[in-house]
């Protein structure tokens, strides 16, 4: 067996590449919720001044947020030798716009709200295993530029369901090395796309609760762990509905699950009225910045952190399909 | 400096991950052309028998290209320890839907018509680090799927611009190991997003040209070589257009370019008037079976590969965008 594989789907990192600064910009309803004193950028409002639609304003965020990790790190855009980004707009566009203002060596990744994930699990392994020195990880999502991509129009007006989550408008950034200062990202639990044949595109929570079940039963057993062993299990982004069926399907099997959250229901407080909480590849991405100061803090010092993605599209729901889901899990380790 | 990049964007893998097996899958268009022999699937038409839409032919024609792929490897599905894949379609649904099929680990891409070599340069690099012990990278493209999401509904009639190239209903799929069995994967040069300000998405050979040329003459120069160094430099997909757009720009810098040719060239005959050639996810996925062929009947020794890929929405270019793009290269060698 290849020997930095710890069973089929868990990879580790031995030589522990480390998150060394990070980014987070958000947009107005994000900078009132509880998280509010831990992000980097508040937007006033949804657009950046002077943009004229929701997607240049996404791609903004994006790039914001690596240029505030880049500073924060004293690093330059050239320094990067591995971009990797992603969000949920049609063909990657804001990943796509933000690469081409840093000039680095870049790859696109779709994950939905798992591609954080996807891209730290991915940019560990490439430093891990010597190819590259410094890389760059980004996701974003935007309220308008996913509803109306997504869902409706939002001049429609359309009521939302009360299982519906709300998507996210934020980014993260996280910049990786081998400096050996900050938080380590140990191993990798790559997951294994599930569908029970959930196809309420309303609903992806519970969607998605199978596919992280899975992915985190599997990094347990691999690891030979139990989920006590984690300081925090959170996952990104399941919400309310998904968040209470994946502690049911752990405690079927007896795990215990007082230390599992969820991202989507840790960025807004309940008069917010989100309905089952936040959603999006910007809501773990903006969220994993809270996760990484308390490790840093010493308040936990083993994480295991699951990106949630639901693969649908518009298109494959509106021809009946079900949701195939992924979830994909780095863990993380304070010295 | 890490220990296996050979300058900034170059990896190598010296324990030689190998293609030990591959699949292609085609509609009816690309099995009249001068590539018929080489494909293992013709379909009849662009449905696949009894499907109702050409997103669920697509999808299809990926799994099975996969299948074939397996079944001449003599793996199955569970074999796999990650599968690399996209498409062009919004949110990737061919490659997830295909991935909820094989039950793998499974992480998703996009970069458009580079795709293909973004699966092979990650799955390369994880297999050589001794993350995974298989792994399998599908692309895909499927004519009516583009047409209709990307341009226009097929219905419509419009004509196609000269300039225009024909998108490719095909796919490939292509395992790797560590057997030492076949086409070796020695090295891989990720590329930087570059975009001159084209903004005509009738022509995207010709954005992507200077994104090619970055790629080639930063692999050239990072491992001290020359283009006749390799047999073959195999673009996809540039066109007619975008080919001789790069060819100008390295022969001003001194380079010969009598070796240099593209996948959307290669797949269609000048009869069958698909104006600038073949383009799609799905082209250089098809063509790369063939090219491994010439390769083990010992016709060429040592092949760059040089995905490219247009990194626009119609979103994007509607909002008056013009088209960041990418370029990513693996260097191929029989042993």
């Amino acid at each position: 067996m290849a020997q930095n594989k710890v069973g089929k789907q868990t990879w580790q990192f031995a030589a522990r590449p480390v998150i060394v600064s990070w980014g987070t910009a958000v947009g107005p309803m994000e900078g009132q919720g509880p998280l509010r004193d831990q992000f980097d950028m508040i937007l006033d409002s949804n657009l950046f001044k002077g943009d004229k639609s929701w997607e240049e304003s996404e791609q903004r965020l994006m790039q914001h947020s690596m240029e505030l990790a880049l500073e924060k790190a004293g690093m330059k855009a050239q320094d990067l030798d591995l971009y990797l980004a992603g969000d949920l707009l049609n063909q990657i566009i804001t990943a796509n716009f933000s690469a081409r203002f840093f000039g680095a060596p870049f790859f696109g990744l779709y994950g939905a709200c798992s591609t954080l994930v996807e891209g730290l699990a991915i940019g560990a392994s490439v430093l891990n295993a010597g190819y590259v020195d410094n890389v760059g990880v980004s996701a974003s999502s935007h309220y308008g530029t996913a509803e109306r991509q997504l869902r409706y129009p939002t001049e429609l007006g359309v009521q939302r369901l009360p299982t519906a989550q709300w998507t996210v408008t934020g980014a993260g950034s996280y910049i990786i090395n081998m400096s050996g200062r900050g938080v380590g990202i140990v191993c990798a639990t790559v997951g294994k796309v599930k569908d029970l044949g959930i196809s309420n595109a309303g609903d992806m929570g519970t969607a998605m609760a199978p596919a992280a079940y899975d992915t985190i039963t599997v990094n347990l057993q691999e690891l030979q762990r139990k989920t006590s062993d984690y300081d925090f299990i959170v996952t990104g982004d399941l919400g309310e509905l998904g968040l209470n069926a994946l502690k049911e399907l752990l405690a079927s099997e007896g795990h215990s699950t007082n230390n599992v959250c969820d991202c989507g229901m840790l960025i807004y407080e309940p008069a917010q009225d989100t309905h089952a909480g936040g959603s999006g590849c910007g809501c773990s991405a903006a969220v994993l910045g809270y996760l990484l100061r308390q490790m840093l803090d010493k308040k936990f010092q083993r994480v295991l952190f699951v990106g949630t993605g639901a693969l649908m599209s518009p298109t494959s729901t509106m021809q009946g399909n079900s949701i195939p889901c992924v979830a994909h899990a780095v863990v993380l380790e304070s010295s």
